[in-house]
Protein backbone atom coordinates (compact mmCIF):
# COMPACT_ATOMS: atom_id res chain seq x y z
CA UNK A 1 0.00 0.00 0.00
CA UNK A 2 1.88 2.66 -1.43
CA UNK A 3 0.17 5.26 0.69
CA UNK A 4 1.47 3.42 3.73
CA UNK A 5 4.66 3.27 2.59
CA UNK A 6 4.35 7.31 2.35
CA UNK A 7 3.55 7.61 5.74
CA UNK A 8 6.18 5.59 7.30
CA UNK A 9 8.38 7.67 4.93
CA UNK A 10 7.25 10.81 6.25
CA UNK A 11 6.27 10.80 9.99
CA UNK A 12 8.07 7.05 11.26
CA UNK A 13 11.07 7.47 13.71
CA UNK A 14 13.45 4.45 14.23
CA UNK A 15 14.67 4.51 17.33
CA UNK A 16 17.53 1.87 18.84
CA UNK A 17 16.58 -1.49 18.82
CA UNK A 18 15.16 -1.84 15.32
CA UNK A 19 12.16 -0.15 16.91
CA UNK A 20 10.28 1.96 14.34
CA UNK A 21 7.72 4.94 16.00
CA UNK A 22 4.72 5.50 14.36
CA UNK A 23 3.15 7.13 17.39
CA UNK A 24 1.75 9.65 15.25
CA UNK A 25 -1.11 8.13 13.03
CA UNK A 26 -0.81 4.45 14.57
CA UNK A 27 -0.32 4.14 17.83
CA UNK A 28 -0.91 6.43 20.57
CA UNK A 29 -2.26 9.21 17.51
CA UNK A 30 -4.14 7.62 15.34
CA UNK A 31 -5.17 9.11 12.10
CA UNK A 32 -8.60 7.23 11.54
CA UNK A 33 -9.58 8.48 7.94
CA UNK A 34 -6.62 6.67 7.21
CA UNK A 35 -6.57 3.53 9.39
CA UNK A 36 -10.08 3.10 7.84
CA UNK A 37 -8.54 3.15 4.39
CA UNK A 38 -6.05 0.51 5.66
CA UNK A 39 -9.43 -1.37 6.79
CA UNK A 40 -10.60 -1.60 3.34
CA UNK A 41 -7.38 -1.98 1.89
CA UNK A 42 -7.38 -5.45 4.00
CA UNK A 43 -11.16 -6.20 2.98
CA UNK A 44 -10.10 -5.61 -0.90
CA UNK A 45 -7.01 -8.30 -0.29
CA UNK A 46 -8.43 -11.14 1.18
CA UNK A 47 -11.96 -10.43 -0.99
CA UNK A 48 -12.10 -13.98 -2.30
CA UNK A 49 -11.88 -15.39 1.13
CA UNK A 50 -15.45 -16.01 3.40
CA UNK A 51 -14.08 -14.39 6.80
CA UNK A 52 -16.41 -14.35 9.50
CA UNK A 53 -14.27 -12.74 12.49
CA UNK A 54 -10.95 -10.76 12.51
CA UNK A 55 -9.03 -11.43 15.66
CA UNK A 56 -6.12 -9.38 16.97
CA UNK A 57 -4.64 -8.54 20.39
CA UNK A 58 -4.83 -5.72 22.66
CA UNK A 59 -3.73 -2.73 22.77
CA UNK A 60 -2.40 -1.18 19.10
CA UNK A 61 -3.74 -3.98 17.23
CA UNK A 62 -7.60 -2.93 18.24
CA UNK A 63 -8.01 0.19 15.98
CA UNK A 64 -6.81 -1.64 12.83
CA UNK A 65 -8.58 -4.28 13.45
CA UNK A 66 -11.46 -2.57 13.73
CA UNK A 67 -11.38 -0.82 10.40
CA UNK A 68 -10.80 -3.96 8.68
CA UNK A 69 -13.53 -5.37 10.30
CA UNK A 70 -16.15 -2.34 9.78
CA UNK A 71 -15.59 -2.75 5.71
CA UNK A 72 -15.68 -6.48 6.11
CA UNK A 73 -19.41 -6.46 8.32
CA UNK A 74 -17.83 -8.90 10.99
CA UNK A 75 -17.56 -8.99 14.60
CA UNK A 76 -13.61 -8.24 16.41
CA UNK A 77 -12.78 -10.69 18.53
CA UNK A 78 -9.42 -9.26 20.60
CA UNK A 79 -7.08 -11.20 22.93
CA UNK A 80 -6.42 -9.66 26.45
CA UNK A 81 -2.49 -9.58 27.85
CA UNK A 82 -3.62 -11.11 30.94
CA UNK A 83 -7.01 -12.43 32.32
CA UNK A 84 -8.82 -9.75 34.66
CA UNK A 85 -11.83 -10.00 36.55
CA UNK A 86 -14.29 -9.20 34.02
CA UNK A 87 -13.46 -12.62 32.16
CA UNK A 88 -15.54 -14.97 33.67
CA UNK A 89 -15.53 -18.66 32.29
CA UNK A 90 -12.97 -20.71 30.29
CA UNK A 91 -10.44 -18.97 28.70
CA UNK A 92 -8.03 -20.02 25.56
CA UNK A 93 -4.52 -19.02 26.46
CA UNK A 94 -1.06 -18.72 24.79
CA UNK A 95 2.32 -17.77 26.04
CA UNK A 96 3.85 -14.66 23.94
CA UNK A 97 7.41 -13.15 23.90
CA UNK A 98 7.37 -9.16 23.70
CA UNK A 99 9.85 -8.26 21.41
CA UNK A 100 9.28 -4.45 22.30
CA UNK A 101 8.69 -4.38 25.81
CA UNK A 102 11.44 -7.77 26.18
CA UNK A 103 8.82 -9.37 28.46
CA UNK A 104 6.71 -12.56 27.91
CA UNK A 105 2.99 -12.24 28.73
CA UNK A 106 -0.38 -14.31 28.28
CA UNK A 107 -2.83 -13.61 25.81
CA UNK A 108 -6.29 -14.59 26.63
CA UNK A 109 -9.67 -15.11 25.30
CA UNK A 110 -12.53 -15.95 26.36
CA UNK A 111 -13.93 -19.01 25.12
CA UNK A 112 -17.61 -17.66 24.11
CA UNK A 113 -15.89 -15.83 21.27
CA UNK A 114 -13.91 -18.36 19.13
CA UNK A 115 -15.29 -21.58 17.80
CA UNK A 116 -14.73 -23.96 15.70
CA UNK A 117 -15.86 -23.67 12.05
CA UNK A 118 -14.78 -19.83 12.48
CA UNK A 119 -13.10 -18.82 9.54
CA UNK A 120 -10.69 -15.97 10.94
CA UNK A 121 -8.40 -13.48 9.94
CA UNK A 122 -5.32 -12.07 12.32
CA UNK A 123 -4.80 -8.83 11.77
CA UNK A 124 -2.28 -6.28 14.15
CA UNK A 125 -0.41 -3.60 13.87
CA UNK A 126 2.79 -4.56 13.40
CA UNK A 127 4.86 -8.44 12.39
CA UNK A 128 8.33 -8.59 13.40
CA UNK A 129 9.69 -11.93 14.78
CA UNK A 130 5.63 -13.32 14.41
CA UNK A 131 5.67 -14.02 18.28
CA UNK A 132 2.22 -12.37 18.95
CA UNK A 133 0.62 -13.99 15.37
CA UNK A 134 2.35 -17.35 16.44
CA UNK A 135 0.31 -16.87 19.70
CA UNK A 136 -2.77 -15.85 17.84
CA UNK A 137 -2.82 -18.67 15.72
CA UNK A 138 -2.55 -21.39 18.67
CA UNK A 139 -5.55 -19.84 20.13
CA UNK A 140 -6.98 -20.41 17.16
CA UNK A 141 -6.19 -23.97 17.10
CA UNK A 142 -7.06 -24.48 20.86
CA UNK A 143 -11.06 -23.11 19.67
CA UNK A 144 -10.55 -25.32 16.19
CA UNK A 145 -11.28 -22.26 14.48
CA UNK A 146 -9.79 -21.77 11.13
CA UNK A 147 -6.92 -19.32 10.38
CA UNK A 148 -7.99 -18.05 6.66
CA UNK A 149 -5.10 -14.94 6.74
CA UNK A 150 -2.84 -12.68 8.73
CA UNK A 151 -2.96 -9.15 7.69
CA UNK A 152 -0.54 -6.65 9.54
CA UNK A 153 -0.17 -3.17 8.80
CA UNK A 154 3.44 -2.96 8.98
CA UNK A 155 5.70 -6.28 8.46
CA UNK A 156 9.39 -5.75 9.37
CA UNK A 157 10.43 -8.46 6.66
CA UNK A 158 14.07 -8.25 7.78
CA UNK A 159 12.84 -9.97 11.21
CA UNK A 160 11.53 -12.87 9.00
CA UNK A 161 8.24 -13.68 11.39
CA UNK A 162 5.89 -13.18 7.93
CA UNK A 163 8.35 -15.60 6.02
CA UNK A 164 8.67 -18.03 8.26
CA UNK A 165 4.72 -18.03 8.47
CA UNK A 166 4.40 -18.12 4.09
CA UNK A 167 6.63 -20.80 4.60
CA UNK A 168 4.32 -23.08 6.77
CA UNK A 169 1.68 -22.02 4.10
CA UNK A 170 -0.28 -19.18 5.90
CA UNK A 171 -1.61 -16.98 3.85
CA UNK A 172 -0.03 -13.63 4.80
CA UNK A 173 -0.23 -10.00 3.51
CA UNK A 174 0.85 -6.79 4.73
CA UNK A 175 0.27 -3.43 3.45
CA UNK A 176 3.77 -2.62 3.90
CA UNK A 177 6.75 -4.37 3.97
CA UNK A 178 10.46 -2.75 4.95
CA UNK A 179 13.16 -5.12 3.81
CA UNK A 180 15.92 -3.13 5.50
CA UNK A 181 15.63 -0.13 8.22
CA UNK A 182 19.10 1.15 9.69
CA UNK A 183 19.97 4.89 11.15
CA UNK A 184 17.74 7.26 8.78
CA UNK A 185 16.75 4.72 5.97
CA UNK A 186 14.20 2.49 5.21
CA UNK A 187 13.62 0.19 2.35
CA UNK A 188 10.34 -1.91 1.19
CA UNK A 189 9.45 -5.07 -0.23
CA UNK A 190 9.14 -5.16 -4.32
CA UNK B 1 -29.43 5.20 22.50
CA UNK B 2 -32.50 2.62 22.24
CA UNK B 3 -30.47 0.46 20.41
CA UNK B 4 -27.62 0.02 23.09
CA UNK B 5 -30.36 -0.23 26.29
CA UNK B 6 -31.62 -3.07 23.93
CA UNK B 7 -28.18 -4.73 23.62
CA UNK B 8 -27.21 -3.95 27.06
CA UNK B 9 -30.93 -5.73 28.22
CA UNK B 10 -30.08 -8.34 26.04
CA UNK B 11 -26.36 -9.64 25.67
CA UNK B 12 -25.15 -7.97 29.15
CA UNK B 13 -24.50 -9.92 31.99
CA UNK B 14 -24.27 -8.43 35.92
CA UNK B 15 -21.60 -9.87 37.55
CA UNK B 16 -20.55 -9.29 41.51
CA UNK B 17 -19.26 -5.62 42.48
CA UNK B 18 -21.92 -3.94 39.99
CA UNK B 19 -19.69 -4.80 36.76
CA UNK B 20 -21.69 -4.85 33.88
CA UNK B 21 -20.21 -7.70 31.35
CA UNK B 22 -20.73 -6.47 27.89
CA UNK B 23 -17.50 -8.61 26.47
CA UNK B 24 -19.85 -9.98 23.44
CA UNK B 25 -20.66 -6.81 21.83
CA UNK B 26 -18.37 -4.04 23.13
CA UNK B 27 -15.54 -5.69 25.21
CA UNK B 28 -13.60 -8.84 24.15
CA UNK B 29 -16.02 -9.17 20.98
CA UNK B 30 -17.02 -6.21 19.08
CA UNK B 31 -20.28 -6.00 17.20
CA UNK B 32 -18.22 -3.33 14.46
CA UNK B 33 -21.11 -2.31 12.58
CA UNK B 34 -23.07 -1.32 15.88
CA UNK B 35 -19.41 -0.12 17.21
CA UNK B 36 -19.66 2.52 14.09
CA UNK B 37 -23.48 2.90 14.89
CA UNK B 38 -22.53 4.20 18.09
CA UNK B 39 -19.47 6.32 16.83
CA UNK B 40 -22.32 8.12 14.44
CA UNK B 41 -24.99 8.70 17.43
CA UNK B 42 -21.90 10.07 18.99
CA UNK B 43 -20.69 12.30 16.23
CA UNK B 44 -24.67 13.77 16.33
CA UNK B 45 -24.84 14.44 19.60
CA UNK B 46 -22.49 16.84 19.69
CA UNK B 47 -22.64 18.30 16.11
CA UNK B 48 -22.73 21.75 17.48
CA UNK B 49 -19.13 21.61 18.89
CA UNK B 50 -15.90 22.12 17.08
CA UNK B 51 -13.50 18.90 17.98
CA UNK B 52 -10.61 18.63 16.22
CA UNK B 53 -9.83 15.58 18.72
CA UNK B 54 -10.90 12.28 20.27
CA UNK B 55 -9.41 11.34 23.48
CA UNK B 56 -9.44 8.08 25.28
CA UNK B 57 -7.28 5.40 27.42
CA UNK B 58 -6.54 1.97 26.25
CA UNK B 59 -7.98 -0.41 25.90
CA UNK B 60 -11.70 -0.29 25.63
CA UNK B 61 -12.32 2.88 25.02
CA UNK B 62 -10.11 2.65 22.17
CA UNK B 63 -12.63 1.21 19.66
CA UNK B 64 -15.47 3.66 20.50
CA UNK B 65 -12.90 6.72 19.88
CA UNK B 66 -12.17 5.19 16.58
CA UNK B 67 -15.83 4.33 15.44
CA UNK B 68 -16.72 8.16 16.70
CA UNK B 69 -13.42 9.91 15.52
CA UNK B 70 -14.61 7.73 12.05
CA UNK B 71 -17.53 9.97 11.74
CA UNK B 72 -16.38 13.04 13.10
CA UNK B 73 -13.27 12.79 10.30
CA UNK B 74 -10.95 13.48 13.38
CA UNK B 75 -8.12 12.05 15.10
CA UNK B 76 -7.75 9.89 18.09
CA UNK B 77 -5.42 10.15 20.40
CA UNK B 78 -5.07 7.30 23.86
CA UNK B 79 -3.43 7.54 26.96
CA UNK B 80 -1.27 4.37 27.69
CA UNK B 81 -1.34 2.90 31.24
CA UNK B 82 2.07 3.05 31.75
CA UNK B 83 4.83 4.90 30.10
CA UNK B 84 6.74 2.09 27.38
CA UNK B 85 9.71 2.19 26.11
CA UNK B 86 7.83 3.20 22.75
CA UNK B 87 6.72 6.83 24.41
CA UNK B 88 10.50 9.18 23.91
CA UNK B 89 10.25 12.28 24.58
CA UNK B 90 8.20 14.28 27.55
CA UNK B 91 4.66 12.89 28.64
CA UNK B 92 1.58 14.10 30.15
CA UNK B 93 0.00 12.17 32.80
CA UNK B 94 -2.54 11.46 35.66
CA UNK B 95 -2.88 8.76 38.04
CA UNK B 96 -6.13 6.71 38.12
CA UNK B 97 -7.67 3.92 40.41
CA UNK B 98 -9.48 1.58 38.70
CA UNK B 99 -12.68 0.37 40.28
CA UNK B 100 -12.83 -2.45 37.63
CA UNK B 101 -9.74 -4.06 38.94
CA UNK B 102 -9.30 -2.47 42.07
CA UNK B 103 -5.45 -1.05 41.61
CA UNK B 104 -3.92 2.55 40.40
CA UNK B 105 -2.31 3.13 37.40
CA UNK B 106 -0.42 6.33 36.11
CA UNK B 107 -2.28 7.69 32.55
CA UNK B 108 0.07 8.81 29.99
CA UNK B 109 0.26 10.45 26.61
CA UNK B 110 3.07 11.96 24.39
CA UNK B 111 3.51 15.67 24.25
CA UNK B 112 3.66 15.32 20.56
CA UNK B 113 -0.02 14.44 20.65
CA UNK B 114 -1.98 17.13 22.97
CA UNK B 115 -1.41 20.79 22.00
CA UNK B 116 -2.89 24.06 23.27
CA UNK B 117 -5.78 25.22 21.39
CA UNK B 118 -6.63 21.38 20.67
CA UNK B 119 -10.86 21.14 21.16
CA UNK B 120 -11.36 17.87 22.55
CA UNK B 121 -13.71 15.07 22.54
CA UNK B 122 -13.09 12.29 25.92
CA UNK B 123 -14.68 9.16 24.87
CA UNK B 124 -14.92 5.69 26.59
CA UNK B 125 -16.82 2.80 26.85
CA UNK B 126 -17.78 2.87 30.21
CA UNK B 127 -18.19 6.02 32.67
CA UNK B 128 -18.79 4.49 36.67
CA UNK B 129 -17.04 6.67 39.21
CA UNK B 130 -15.46 9.02 36.72
CA UNK B 131 -11.74 8.51 37.84
CA UNK B 132 -10.66 7.64 34.01
CA UNK B 133 -12.46 10.88 32.90
CA UNK B 134 -10.81 13.20 35.64
CA UNK B 135 -7.62 11.85 34.78
CA UNK B 136 -8.04 12.48 30.88
CA UNK B 137 -9.54 15.91 31.91
CA UNK B 138 -6.18 16.64 34.00
CA UNK B 139 -4.10 15.49 31.58
CA UNK B 140 -6.13 17.82 28.65
CA UNK B 141 -5.89 20.87 31.45
CA UNK B 142 -2.00 20.02 31.33
CA UNK B 143 -1.90 20.24 27.98
CA UNK B 144 -4.14 23.71 27.90
CA UNK B 145 -6.53 21.89 25.43
CA UNK B 146 -10.33 22.42 26.18
CA UNK B 147 -12.69 19.10 27.30
CA UNK B 148 -15.36 20.48 24.84
CA UNK B 149 -17.14 17.07 26.07
CA UNK B 150 -17.49 13.58 27.24
CA UNK B 151 -19.31 10.95 25.69
CA UNK B 152 -19.42 7.25 27.20
CA UNK B 153 -21.49 4.14 26.06
CA UNK B 154 -22.47 3.17 29.19
CA UNK B 155 -23.20 5.38 32.00
CA UNK B 156 -23.92 3.89 35.47
CA UNK B 157 -25.99 6.82 36.59
CA UNK B 158 -26.53 5.40 39.99
CA UNK B 159 -22.29 5.55 40.33
CA UNK B 160 -22.21 9.30 40.30
CA UNK B 161 -19.23 10.23 38.01
CA UNK B 162 -21.23 11.53 35.24
CA UNK B 163 -23.73 13.47 37.58
CA UNK B 164 -20.50 15.26 39.14
CA UNK B 165 -18.97 15.91 35.61
CA UNK B 166 -21.94 17.40 34.65
CA UNK B 167 -22.35 19.29 38.39
CA UNK B 168 -19.01 20.58 37.22
CA UNK B 169 -20.03 22.29 34.19
CA UNK B 170 -18.72 19.32 31.73
CA UNK B 171 -21.24 18.51 28.74
CA UNK B 172 -21.61 14.82 29.64
CA UNK B 173 -23.68 12.92 26.69
CA UNK B 174 -24.01 9.04 27.23
CA UNK B 175 -25.87 6.72 24.78
CA UNK B 176 -27.22 4.88 27.30
CA UNK B 177 -27.47 5.88 31.40
CA UNK B 178 -28.11 3.21 33.86
CA UNK B 179 -30.12 4.26 36.54
CA UNK B 180 -30.66 1.17 38.48
CA UNK B 181 -28.64 -2.10 38.15
CA UNK B 182 -29.60 -5.10 40.79
CA UNK B 183 -29.14 -8.87 40.25
CA UNK B 184 -30.96 -9.48 37.43
CA UNK B 185 -32.81 -6.30 37.00
CA UNK B 186 -31.51 -3.14 34.38
CA UNK B 187 -33.13 0.48 34.78
CA UNK B 188 -32.36 2.81 32.26
CA UNK B 189 -32.76 6.74 32.69
CA UNK B 190 -34.69 8.53 30.76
Amino acid sequence: MKALETKILNEGVILPGNILKVGSFLNQQIDVDFLMEMGREICRLFSDEKINKVFTIETSGIPVAVACASAMHVPVVFAKKSKTGNMSGGVYSAEIHSYTHGNDYTACVSKDYLSKGDKVLIVDDFLANGAAVKGLIEILDQAGAETVGISCAIEKGFQGGGDALRAKGYNVKSLAVIENMDDDSITFRK
